[in-house]
């Protein structure tokens, strides 16, 4: 039975653009274990009551439902031992990217894209998601992007530590990709997914990390709808 | 034959604040090293010739020279496995501490206590450390530092993402630290050791920890000279 797994999606079923979410396929995929997607959106809140839970990652495995995405990265970890880790160690040591992706990266993403999420929305989420939105950043979303080409040096400046991790090795892992890679990726594979705009320049040793990982999984990350 | 380290020292000899040689200390601390430093000051370039390297730390270990923080955390590891571990997993998969503390923390840092650090300098490191510095961060020291005050509130928010994992783990490592805390604390030991100036709030969970790591070893770091 494959693990059922809650997925964010816009108003084209197939637009799926929650980072934490693709923080979680690409764990499952890493663990090469099957899954069946359920497209969620904000309205559906009670769709997720058996979990006891309202947000997006909740996976059912065996019957079981796990929330969080880290929490879910453990569960797999734990109960899939014998696959490919996706951590090389305690998952402890690990824990610092999740928490960098989590308040430095994400809401300098979020002020940047925020309008495109909204524009990709299905219907019933759009007076949510303007509303909490709009709370979150003190400000209209059209105001928040207005100026988002200038912002754009200060959020590649905020790579700066991965740049130079990534002029060192290929992955943040190391050799091979890890929980850790797919942390951060997960906060470009929502970008991707519902912006036009490039955040990365083609030249960034990150923008070449990236490439490596679309082409992951048989091109899994780079087959979904997205823009760049 | 214990190992030698050149470590970086102000006018007062036992004022050692380099950060990196802060990390070699607290790792070869780790590793339960004997370690005898010899006091190293700028002007001192020519002491480091036969290692063929112009910074510290430089250690000499059964007579090889190893040069470079980083370098160093990975000779230790493989030629002392049986010592307690320095990583908890291929070295690799820590290098984005390294890097985060390099480009974000050090540099901000830099700003607030450039001055203090050049008050303690020995009189012949004086004049080659303004000018570097200055070059550096174009403008005089004084200039730099003028309104550091209002830095620290941007400085505390840097550290958002290590507060976030130290609210749900005592280490960065995890239970217990890692090379990787040694890292970031290395940043502070170097504030600490030159500037009267507090840079963390005593409520941060990060204040905590650094509490934590200044216990370590029965003490040592605490026992540095040091302002806070």
């Amino acid at each position: 039975m494959p693990i059922k797994m809650y997925d964010l999606a816009g108003a084209e079923v197939d637009r799926r653009f929650s980072p934490f979410c693709w923080r979680t396929k690409m764990a499952l995929a890493h663990k090469q274990l099957e899954v069946e997607t359920i497209p969620w959106r904000y309205a559906d809140k009670a769709a997720l009551a058996f979990a006891n839970w309202d947000r997006v990652p909740v996976i059912v495995d065996n019957g079981k439902p796990v929330v969080d995405s880290w929490a879910i990265a453990l569960h797999l970890e734990e109960t899939y031992p014998a696959r490919p880790p996706l951590f090389s160690s305690a998952p402890s040591a690990s824990r610092f990217y999740n928490s960098w992706a989590d308040t430095v990266l994400n809401p300098a993403i979020a002020r940047i894209v925020v309008l495109d999420i909204f524009n990709h929305l299905a219907p019933q989420d759009r007076e949510y998601f303007r509303r909490t939105r709009e709370e979150r950043l003190g400000a209209r979303l059209e105001e928040v992007v207005k100026d988002r080409e200038s912002r754009l040096p200060v959020f590649r400046q905020l790579l700066e530590p991965m740049r130079q991790t990534l002029i060192a090795q290929p992955f943040l892992g190391g050799d091979a990709p890890l929980y850790s890679d797919y942390i951060v990726f997960g906060s470009l594979m929502w970008a991707r997914s519902i912006s036009p705009m490039r955040l990365l320049d083609p030249a960034d040793p990150v923008e070449a990390w990236r490439q490596r990982l679309l082409n992951r999984f048989n091109g899994m990350p780079r087959k979904a709808p997205g823009y760049w």
